[in-house]
């Protein structure tokens, strides 16, 4: 059986197929080795997440179904959306998120003690970006998130990752370590480029790797034409 | 449960995750709605494919796992390699090549007999693109692969399809009817560049809908942000 590992989070998972996405990298860079199941809701918080958990990872599961090797959780930018403008009804209070995190954190680990979680933080907002992209525009002419409320959601992202234990890919530091992270990272001024999407691509192979879920670890799945495939005897490679 | 869809091939599949990737198009096109597992096999001819198949789909996942809605079978590149040529390896003969996709087919229908099976041509050869990359040089000078094998291979696969009464992706006949195909569709004149994968995608989109697999007919996982989260009350979308 291959591994596999999900996805789960919100738009920037749903998204994460799309060309240079970073979801179909990581299938591609483990082609052969592990299946990538993408479960990513568009514009879903840690409290729509916390509801649907059991219909996402249905629990029956756990008899027939191998657990998976990883799931990264990649929630909290739309917990950080103002709750006083045009998409207040996707805020969640960060004392909130950090619970609602940490209930997912608990329920996979619970489900499948032996999978690594890996947090995703927000990334970083651009806000005259967000402005001229809105979903709705607010009358006060104010964008809807800020990098600096996306930020503290990132950094209880990052606490309740040590509380629990788990690795986590802290983005929205390491998008904002580039001069021109705005431009280079985020198309709206929240969803990612293709170079926002190669980051997180990156990141995520990193910690994988951290665990030993790498390209030198996973066993290939079956022989290969080069290196396992006799050109004189190619059926030996076959032989039971 | 997600319905899910196993694409199975050589390296033309085993690719298709790569940016603009056919495999990775299919994912994104139907996020939320199909999960795509890619079992491609870089150099793999049917002969080895056969030899393969219980690996590739353990016949135990029978009784607990759910079957697939569809199967792509896209195999003929590498046993349309010539007998007398650097990849004389990998090359099968044609009669064989029908039988061998006869049995897979077969033996994918007596496993999962709701499943639809798709079988894809191999696309056409641009030789003197082949003699540029060749993976082992001919002392002859001429390429491992030509266009009018690798085109009876395609007919001989639309022949199984037309037996098995399955459908199939004619990608020789399609590719060659835009005039620029080598340059528009081939890297190396064998596999595909973006403009390559997007007709194999969009061909297989298109006999995925002939048996309403289509955005259309299948249900989105979880309520969607727009159209089924009331923004006055959020939640109720999520009762029970």
């Amino acid at each position: 059986m291959r591994p596999k590992i999900y996805l789960f989070g919100d738009s920037i998972t749903e998204a994460s197929f799309a060309d240079g996405g970073w979801g179909a990298s990581l299938a591609h860079h483990f082609s052969r080795r592990v299946d990538f199941l993408v479960r990513g809701y568009s514009g879903y918080n840690t409290r729509w997440a916390l509801k649907v958990l059991d219909k996402v990872f249905p629990p029956e599961k756990e008899v027939t179904d191998v657990s998976p090797v990883a799931v990264t959780v990649f929630f909290g930018a739309n917990d950080a959306c103002l709750p006083d403008r045009s998409c207040a009804f996707q805020h969640v209070p960060i004392d909130e998120y950090k619970n609602n995190l940490s209930s997912i954190v608990f329920s996979l680990k619970k489900r499948w003690p032996g999978t690594n979680i890996i947090l995703i933080t927000p990334p970083p907002i651009d806000e005259d970006a967000r402005l001229l992209h809105p979903y709705v525009e607010d009358p006060s002419g104010l964008s809807e998130r800020t990098n600096e409320a996306a930020g503290a959601y990132a950094k209880a992202c990052v606490a309740i990752a040590g509380q629990c234990g788990i690795q986590v890919v802290d983005l929205w530091t390491k998008m904002q370590q580039f001069p021109d992270w705005k431009n280079a990272y985020l198309s709206d001024g929240l969803h990612l480029t293709q170079g926002g999407n190669k980051i997180v691509f990156e990141e995520v192979i990193q910690k994988l790797g951290e665990v030993g879920l790498s390209l030198e670890n996973l066993p290939v799945d079956l022989p290969r034409l080069m290196e396992e495939i006799d050109p004189n005897d190619p059926l030996k490679a076959f032989k039971d």
